[in-house]
Formats: structure tokens, sequence, C-alpha cells
């Protein structure tokens, strides 16, 4: 794993919970009491986050030995055992729940995500995340995304343009503001252009947006809006897909469906660690 | 605003966003260019993190005035303005998705537990978090729970004692771990014994043990457990409170419940930041 | 060695002394060059630091064995050699400084704790720190207190309660204060209040104190208060203990001493490191 | 205050002692609650780190107005207020240990350097610090020492060339070691050596050293060192320095003794912050 | 200015120069003596690094007036004063150096970039940067780019796809190598491939990427190239362009002409900040 | 390597390149694809980076095996292959640019320096550095120098003193600042004065300056000056040096020439990374 964001991260989560210690386990369990355990799904998910887990303990940095039954990605019943840890008392006791933390965020959105994209099997229709990501996890959350088999959008405001309402009006026309962004961006980014009617679609796709994006419209709409850019522009689907029938938007022919709950909702998937001492 | 715990968390949240600008922003307003918006609730709720967002503009740096209409723990309803904000364009444009990430994340976390509260309202019971925090965001979760009226269970491993299964099987009693514990552990803090049985109540109770967690019990062996502490410890129930029927579980008497779901499976309050420039 | 305060530390610690390098010893000694040498006590005292010392070195990550002869809490005797190391002489010399001046520091305390302890042998009166720590060092001093012998007080804020009379004043009364406490804090913290006169320890008493300080009073004037509370609430005398006849103190009755000048008037223990090269 | 070492302390310490906040003073204050205090002076001594107080308060962010009677170097009896604060009653008992713990810290380094400065009052004799100070504190601790009338010796590895005893013997003689660094370092440093004899105070000298450090001399070898030495190079008196009559060495002609105790085994200076709420 | 990043390079560089102080500086100067200086060109160009001179300021914190006659962009002749400053001595003397140095650095890019927009001045190429850019450096230095009228190649490794040799020989040909990405990255980036001959151009064409490479080609090929691609992708010249006659290579009709030697060979503008105290 | 400002380095200019990842290679490779690759020299020149390279690979963290045929500090020739490196192609080929923008510069500084080396042989006129650094690099630079044969300037404002115009006029006389240097700062550090006419080196001459800076002068005029200052203090001719005879400048018979060009005014040494994967 190259990313410091993520070590980071779990040294964030570590500090909040143990700077000072873990004065209960300190106290009961000495240097060299050992303990093993199973991670447990309770209900049925997709697994996300293995190799997280395994990172908290090492940055914990006692001894122990990770053994994991799945992988990202792999989906698992209520009941499987998900992985085995054995090691340090001390060490296993300390990390259980920020490891159980991540792993239950993220197989969460993992979850959520391979449920929208079965919704739209059968279609040509791709499920894209949003920046709409909690604080400080965007770039685990985006990982979670891919591992339940969606794709996503921007990581950041810098690699792609959107422009929105607000641009528009500021430059007067989607048009102006197409061309005023294209002479200003890097030449490696494209340019998406957010639109609410059919006359902005036709706009958009004139100006040149590589990317359109449809906010807000019937499946009727959308479905017309579709057939005009035709190819010429990649089209995406936005606005409350959350809560949306994903089969009867993708059915329009959309590109790709964004949805912001996968990742501003997440219900955390219920996973146990029970240890033996 | 105190803590730089939440100062990093923005930096953090604001890095993953912009760390590299915000092309299109920067490229369809210059400088000088105003704009402003309203903070529109697009549900019912409890409002949390207006310093928060206030605070995002002011580590983005730039000119802005930032004017709510209701303070952290009030009630708002669909279509309530909650703040309003002017000032320089980039800087509202690129601090947007950063703000309404956190205040939607957080006022979700406030009215999830303000439900939970009213669900007990007419009992002496409380409703407190738990350690199952979204790794990085520990302190303002607790922080929402409590605008949201519930109360806090401990920040860290070091400020509480919490004797758990793995413990007592590897000192062999309850009695023993409470010993072991109250031998080694600053003469400030509290323990807490979790247990399963009538049997272990008794033994944690006569053990010296300040508070008794009464864990996945049915809702009857719980109000024996109550009527058995007597009020010489504080007595909590624990469990998979999040689905359960929590009048019922106040009416046994506990002390206080302690909901896992309210920090772990946070649903994203809908707000909406709609600029005019 | 869990906790990353005490590595950011050694890494201040090392930035301070080496962060542009060791001018002498990089001219002197070429990178292959060896070197051995044994940390000599030069007085008797508690040795505490031995995991520190080693980590200092880790941090500076050249290649080097560390033997210790004695392990943190061991009394050793003016001359005793308590370590012996071996490895890159650039290492060695570069990194001498620090660790000498991290275990001398701990050393004193635990030596200077050690001492207090001794002094109240046959009562059973602990000997406690308090947060009258040196910035940037308080887990570590904490640490060498429990090395010595002693017990942990709060390690910051927000893990017990301590009203003083800052608190009472603000609030009316010793029982509104304790009232205002209680409704506020977390369920899992302990409220100490802070009195000078019978009076107060008896309100302080009846609002329920887990903890009651004794602040500054005279010996006759403690025992009398530790006969009303009656083991009803932990006692803790405080006030200049450094200066007093600690057995005198300890024969009251209370159960805890704290002493700020175990931590704020540290005294260096005495010892060396002698190289062969 | 330009360096941000001393904002990176300050943090550090904060975070030690309210990272997860103040729960006795938010608890009893509400924010709009006022306060005002005066630091006083419990005994007789030299004062350092007025701006620091200050910066504590600044660093923690609330409103406040800090009136120091005294600035840094200033002599005080016992009884004087050293300075006045008023402001937000949060932020000022949530700040108060962490600005007295620093006060009382470098204060006691400025009286106890104040000492040994009028110990040799008459001669020409300097005293200095060394490298043996706590760790992270540095800085300020060098500070101190100036503030005390004291003056600095290296801040660190890389500012000065000190060839001690195994730069020698691995180099075969003082000749080639001095020559050697000579080589090496900037034409910017200095060359000290340290030597224990006479002989070696010739070679020394003749080798070209800037200082030559007469290491555990009797103060009558001292003399003669001096006397060889006669200006060609600066003398340095060093080698428990803490425990010898000050006045006796400097005698012997030295230009500097350098004392390790003075930042090494610091006693806090007794100072109170008394508030009025 | 938005970004941390500038703030932490700042710091990183005030830190390299005195961390421990400016001890000339504090020697000569007391707290209160003014100064006032002028910027002065001492060579012809473009300026870059107005904002960030003073922001170096800023951030040591004392106090001054900074008044910049010519903003970034602009070009300035032998003589110019480019800024005046007045204020502190000690933060004008003690922040002279950081503050040139990265303003000269800046400008030394405006320039260079600035010479080769005009070489190709009369065609429709741009001149570009690359990832050739100074470790730490790259937001700053692609900001000077922009300002001496260039334009921003990919910022990082995440914001575009650049499929090389390496990643074609891995996947067998350019056309599975152009799928394979397609297929895992996010929609909103463009895909780049590199090319050396027309027969790749052909395939990169075929495969549909969004931008072509014309690695080290000589004028007479890639004018063929360019021809090929008939404007159904972004051209772009690559190869020791810093080399090459510019003005030959963008009448071949590439879109773009990207040049690593204008931030990896800078040559500092010769600018002088002359000081009256 | 000990000084973790050169990790803090790489990981910032990973941070920049690679932070959100590198989506060309993540969808290229799998996991376990291995590559390998060659590192040439494109042009004659002096290597200096072997270790930082190695470095940026250790701190990406996957498995690699780095084989240098040559050293920091060797010549080497067009077409020589400087280093092997073997692993996880995903490793190699997210590392490859920022393990070259680190070793080009650097090699570019130590052949730059080499050739002012020669430029000088046959005299006993040593080629040094200045502060004029690339903020964030010194270090770096410094070591880059040396290794191309010259020595090294300060390294930051506290170890040396230079006294200036500024400092001079605000004394009134080089003899007063002087005076007032040498009262104020640590005995450890040298005493340098900058003038520009015989007058003023005799005056620092007098005063006892540890180095004399001959600023500007003309050759004549420097003759004349070392002729006058005798060896007596060390000499230095600075003052646009990169653009000198430095052997006609060498001749006047000065102890250093320091040149600000060898770290402002970098050329990259041409190095290509050539792999199969």
């Amino acid at each position: 794993m190259l990313f410091d964001q993520i070590d980071k991260l779990i040294e964030t989560a570590l500090r909040e919970d143990i700077s000072n210690g873990d004065i209960t386990t300190d106290a009961i369990f000495d240097k060299d009491a050992k303990a093993h355990g199973k991670y447990i799904a309770k209900e049925d998910g997709v697994i996300c986050g293995i190799d997280v887990v395994k990172r908290v303990f090492e940055i914990l940095g006692g001894e122990f030995e990770f053994t994991p039954n799945f992988k990202d990605g792999d989906k698992v019943k209520k009941g499987d055992v998900i992985a085995k840890i054995k090691g340090d008392a001390r060490t296993l006791l300390s990390g259980e729940r920020v490891g159980l933390n991540l792993l239950q965020h993220l197989s969460g959105i993992a979850t959520a995500t391979s449920l929208a994209v079965e919704a739209v099997s059968g279609t040509d229709t791709k499920i894209s995340d949003t920046r709409k990501t909690t604080p400080g996890l965007r770039l685990l959350e985006k990982y979670a995304v891919k591992v339940g088999g969606g794709s996503n959008h921007r990581f950041c405001l810098a690699d792609g343009v959107l422009i929105k309402d607000n641009h528009i009006s500021a430059c007067g026309s989607i048009t102006k503001a197409v061309e005023k962004a294209k002479r200003s961006v890097p030449h490696t980014v494209k340019i998406e252009v957010e639109v609410e009617s059919l006359d902005e679609v036709r706009e958009a796709l004139a100006a040149g947006a590589d990317i359109i994006m449809l906010d807000n419209m019937s499946n009727e709409l959308m479905a017309e809006a579709v057939k005009i850019i035709d190819k010429k522009a990649i089209t995406e689907a936005s606005g409350n897909m959350g809560q949306k029938n994903l089969f009867e938007v993708a059915k329009t022919g959309v590109d790709i469906i964004s949805i912001g709950a996968l990742t501003h909702s997440v219900r955390a998937m219920d996973i146990s660690l029970k240890f033996k001492v």
C-alpha cells in the first residue's frame, strides 16, 4: 500500500483511541501475553479493508500474524470467518476497535456499491461515486467503491472541470464558460457540464463538453438527452440517485449514475472480532 | 473552538479536495468576483456543525461573511434557511463541498441522537455513544451526540477501564480482573465491567465496579439486573441498541443506553447550498 | 512501545541536536567505523528509559546492538554498567547525547519517586504525580513515576473532573458545582473536589464527590478530614508535598499524596556513556 | 517571536493536556463567562517566559488580555505580581497549567543561571550552558540561560566542532583529529578540543584549536593550562561544574564555565496563578 | 492564497534558515529597530512570486509593509524597483534570503517560459511544463509556468493517464493498453499515449487516445503525424524540447510543446534586495 | 542516512506526484507484475544522490533491489549505466519520476561544483556554496556541493555571524558591530565581515574578524586585500562568482570563493531510466 494518506488516517485514528495508552489492557495483560481472534461476518456483504486492518496492527507495532480467508471484493455470508489474527494480547486488544471501525465502514460502502451495481446489471451503465465523502477518508472510500464494482468520479477539484449553474451564470452562457475553462485548464483534463434541460444539453454538446451531467432529470427527459448526445459525450445521471430505481435510470442509456449516498450515508457492515486469550 | 484536532481534520479534508487548486473555479471567476449563498434544510433535523462550516472558510483564508440563523442543537424544518454566506466567489465555491460534507454528517448524527433521546423521554435513561466512531472524526462526532441531547461514553482507552470477557478469562474471574485493574490504573478513573448473566452482575457489584455494562441481555433479564444492582453502580445497556425499541429498554430502569449506530452508521442530513454569483 | 508521542518526542530531540548533521563525527569517522560503549551509573538510583534509549538509535537508523543489564524499575548502584551498546561509530556518537538526556531525566524522576514511596512505606498511602509535567514529556514522565513505584493522576483535562475554588465560586457552592458537572460529563469519569476546610469536606462528601483533594491542610486537619470521609470517597493530600515529611502526611490516613515536584523539579540522575572506538 | 519550534512545543503541551477538552471547565462555565487572574511569585527569582505564556493563550484562541508587570530577565521578589490576565473563563482555565509549567520551568533556569553569574562576578569569566537540555525544549532553555545572564554554547552538532577522546583515539592524535576536521567542516565553524592534561593542552594549541575545553581538571591544573594557552585560544572549564565553587574556578582565569545542571536538573520557580471569576 | 502546500514550503525554508534564530541580526538590532528596502531587478525578466515573498514575512510574523510595483506576470527591465518593504529590522533581515530565493527561482521559470512562448508566437502551439519539477515546489513551479504564459500538463499521476512504452509492452499493444486503462480509470480523466512512429500514431488514434505524445520525433515525422491525427486528438511534442528550435517544432502544427527544462534546469533571475536601516 | 529532513522532502515529493495513486500504472500492471530498469548517463558528469534514489523506493514501500555501479562523487561518462533496479512494476514506475528528479538535480550541482573546483586546481583556493539554495533542499544541495569537491558555508543563520553593510551602518562602524556581535553570540561561532574597500578590510581585521568576505572586488583589489590580511583571517571572495574566471580570482590568493549559482541556477544532469517489464 503506497499511499501515506492511509497511514496518516490510521495514525490519527489510533491517536484518538490510545494516545495515552489502553489502561485496561495494560493493567490486565503483561507484555508477553498472547491472544488469538476471528473476524466474523454477522451479515452478508462485500469485504473491503483487509489490508487496512493489517496495517493498523503493523503501525501499532507489536508482534502478530494476520491470516485473511477473503480478499477485498469477495462476497461473504453471515457466519463466515473473514480473517484470523494472533499475537501479542496487548497489540491485538489495543488495535481491535480502530481496525474494526475501518473494516466495517469500508465493507459497508463496498456492499452498498455492489447492490447498486447489481441493480443496473444487464445494462451498460456504470455506478460512480462523488466528492460527497467523509472528511479524511476520501481515498479509502473511493477505493471501497471500486472494490464494490463501481467506478470513480473526480478525486479532487484539480483533476477535472465541472461547470455548474454558478459558473454558467457568471460567464453568461454554457458556451462562454466552456471556452473560458478550455483556455485556462491543463489540456490533460476533461470538461464536464451540469445541465437541467434539453436546450442546455444541446449547448453543452456544441460547446465541446467531454461529459454532460444530467442533473435531477426525469427518466423520460434523460432518455431524450441521451439520444441527443448520441455518444458524442459521456452522459452522467445525478441528483439523489440513492433514492431512485437505478434500473429505470440505467434504461435511459446514461453511461454513468453517480450516487453521493454511497459515501455520505454509510451503514457499517456488521462484523465482530472474537478473541481467545 | 480550542481543539486543534478539528483544524487538522478540516485541513486534511481541504487537502483531499483542493490541494492542487479548484481549476474550474479559478478558470471561471477572477480574484475579485463575489458570490452569496444560502444553506437550506431539505428535510427536518437537528443542526450541528455551524462553527465547523465557518472554520472551513476561515482556514481557506479568503474574505467572507457567514451569518447563521440557527445554532448547534436547534431543530430545523424542511425549507429553513440555516445560514447565509457571502464573500469571495473563489473561496465560497472552493470550500463548498468540504463544509457541506461536515455539516451534513454532524447534523445527521445530531438528528439520529435526538430521535433516540425522544424515544426514551419520560424515563430517566440517557442515550450515550460508543468508541465506534468514524476514524479521525471522534471528537466531532461525540460533540454531535451531545448537541443531539445524548451523553458521551469514554473518549479513548485511557480515560476509563472497561473489563470485557477477554480480560476476565485472562484473570480467572471478574473479581480478580477488577482487583488487578484497581491496583494499576489512576485513582481518577472508573472501572466498568461487561456482564452477560445475573451471576456476573452480582460478582461485578461485589468486586466494586463503578459501572456495569449489561450486554445483549433481554429486557426481562436487564430489569432483574437493574434491581440487583439497585443504584450501587451505574447500569449501561449495550448490544445492537440501534435496532431495539429504546423505550422498552429504558423501562428496565437502566441508567444509560449506548448505541454504536449513532456514529458508525450515519445518514447525512440533506442540506444544500445554493449560490448566486 | 505503542505510543507515537514518544517517537515524536525523540524525533524532535534528534532534530534539535543533529538536523544538519554531526559535523565533528562525520569529519572524523568514516561510514564503516565501529564503536562500542557502556552506560555507567555514577550514583545510586532507579533506572527508567532503557527502551527509550534503544528507540533513539533505532530512529537514527544505523546498525547497532544494545544490551541492557537492567530493566526499567531496577535499582542500580554507583558503578553499575546499566547497558552496553556497539555498532556504527557515527550512529552511536550522534545519538549519544539525546539518549543520555532522556535516560538521565527519566531515571531522575523514577529515583525521586522511589524515595517518596519508601518514605511512606508501612502505610497504605500511595504516591501520585500531577499535571505539573515538562511540556512534551508528560506521557514519559508519568511512565517514570509508575516505574518508580508511584501511581498516576489524570493524564489530561478530559479524563477526570477536578473542581477547584474558581469552579465553586462560579456556581455558588460545591453542591451546585458537582451537580452541574455530573449532568455534563461522561458517566465514565470521576468527580474530584478540592477543599480547604472541614465544612467543605462535608459538603463535597454529601454532594457525591468520588475523590476529595485536601489542599494545603495541616496534618492534624487532614487526619480529621480523613475520619469524616471514612472511605466514602478517595482522599488525596496536595500542596507543596515535595517539601513535607511524607511519612507524617501518610499517617493521617490519606489514600494518595500527589507531588508536583516529582516532575516539575527533576534532578537528572548522573549516568555516563563511555565509548571505545 | 519568530521561531515555530516554540509554537510546536506549546501545541504539543496543549495537546497533552486538553486535546479532548477540559471537561470540568466546559461543564461549569458557559462560553461567555469571564475571569481574571494574577501570576504571583511565591519566591525570589529571575522571570523568564512572559511572551511564552502569552503565546499559550494566543494559540488556545479565545479572547484575553495579558498585562505583564515584568519582562524576561527582571528580578522579582516573593509576593510580586508578575502579570495579570483577564478574558474568557474557559480559555484562561484551560490554558492555566501549560502556561505555568513553561513559566516556572524557564524562570527556574534563569534564576539558577543568574546565581551562577553572580557567583563569578568580579571576574571576566562567563557562564555557559551545554547540550544537556530537556528534549524538545533546547531553544527555550538556551534562551532562559541568556535571560539569566549566561551565554550559549553550541545549539546543535552542526554549528561547532567538539573533538573528544573518542575522536582523538580514532585519529591517533589531537593534531591529526584537528587537521581532519579542518579539511572537512565549513570554514565558518570553530574547532574545540577537549583535553585533560597539560600535554594535551599544548598539542591542541599547536594544532590550531579555536577553543580548548579543560575537562575535569583541578583548579590548580586549570590555572596552569590557562597560562599556557595565554589567550591564543578560548578556554572553557567543564565537568560537574554545577557542584563546584564557581568563583574558585573563575579565578583560574578561564573564559567560560559550562554547566550542564543549568538545564538538566531544573528546579521550577514557585509561581502561582490566582483566579477570580 | 488558498493552498497550504505553499505555506508548508515557506515554513520548511524558514526552518532551514532560521530555526535557531538569526544570531547576527539579533545581536545587532534590538526589537524596536526599523528598516526599509527595495527589491531591484538586476536583469530583464518576468516577475513571479510577489505574493509568496509577502507570505514569507507574514509567516515570520513581525510588523512590515510590503508595496509591490509590479504583479506576477509583469515584465520588468534591469533597474526596475519591483517592490518596497519596510518594517521591523529583525523581521526584514531574517526573512530576506528565503524570500529572495523563492522570488528569483519563480521569476527565473516565468522568464524562461515567456521566452519559449515568444519563440512560438504566430503559431497556435502552446508551451507546457512536465512533471520534471523540483521536489517540493511543483505547485509553485507550475504556477510560474502559467504566469510566464505557458500552460500546465498533469499535476500528478492521478489526474491523467499517460501510457508509455512499458505499459504498452506489458499489455501487448497500444490498443490493449488503452482498453485496459479505460476500464479502470475514472471517466473524468483523459488518456494520453506516447508514440514514436507513424504506425503507433495510427494505432493510438484508432484506440481512442485523447492526447498523443509525439516523442523524440524529427520535425518532418511530427508534421506527418499531426496530419494523420487531424485534430481528432490533441498532439503534444516531447523530448529535449529545451534544446530545440521551438518555432520549427511549432510549425509542424502540434498543439502542445512540453519542456522539462522549464522546471528542471532553472536559472534564477538576478534580483537584489537593498536595505536602509 | 540519518537526517529526517531528507525523508520529509522525499515524502513531500511523492505526495505531490502520487498522493491519489498512479492511475496509469495501477490500471496496466497488477500487483504481482515485475520490472527491471537501468539508470543511464546521457552526458558526462559527477553522480550525486544514489542513496536518495534508493530511499525514494524504500519510502514507497514495495519490494525492489537497487544495484548501483557508482557511488556519490564518482565521475561518469555518457552511456554509463549508473545503477540497476528491479522489483515490483508498480513501485518502480510510480517512484521513477521523483527519484530521477532528485538524482538529476543533485548530480547537476555536483557536476557544476566539480567544474568550479577543477577551474581553480593548482591553487590553494576552495570553492564554497552559499545560502542561495532551493527552498526545502538546502541540506541535500550542500551535500551535493561537498560531493562535487566543494566545501560548505553556513548551514543557517544560527551557525555563524555574517556582518553586512546594514549591520555596520546600524552600529556606526565595523568595529562596533563586531564588538556587539562578540558580546552576544555563542563563543563557538566565528565572526565574518563583508567589506568592499581596503579601509574596511583593515578595520575588520583590527576588530578581530575571523573571516573577511571581499565582496564585488576587482581581482587587483582583492589581491591587495589578501596581502593586507596576511592569513590573520580567512578570506572569502564573493559577488557573482558564477560568471567570473575562477582561476583568475583564485590567483589573488583568497582562501575561499563562494558561488551562489552552484545552487540557485542548477542545470539538471541528463539521466534516463529505461525499463523492461
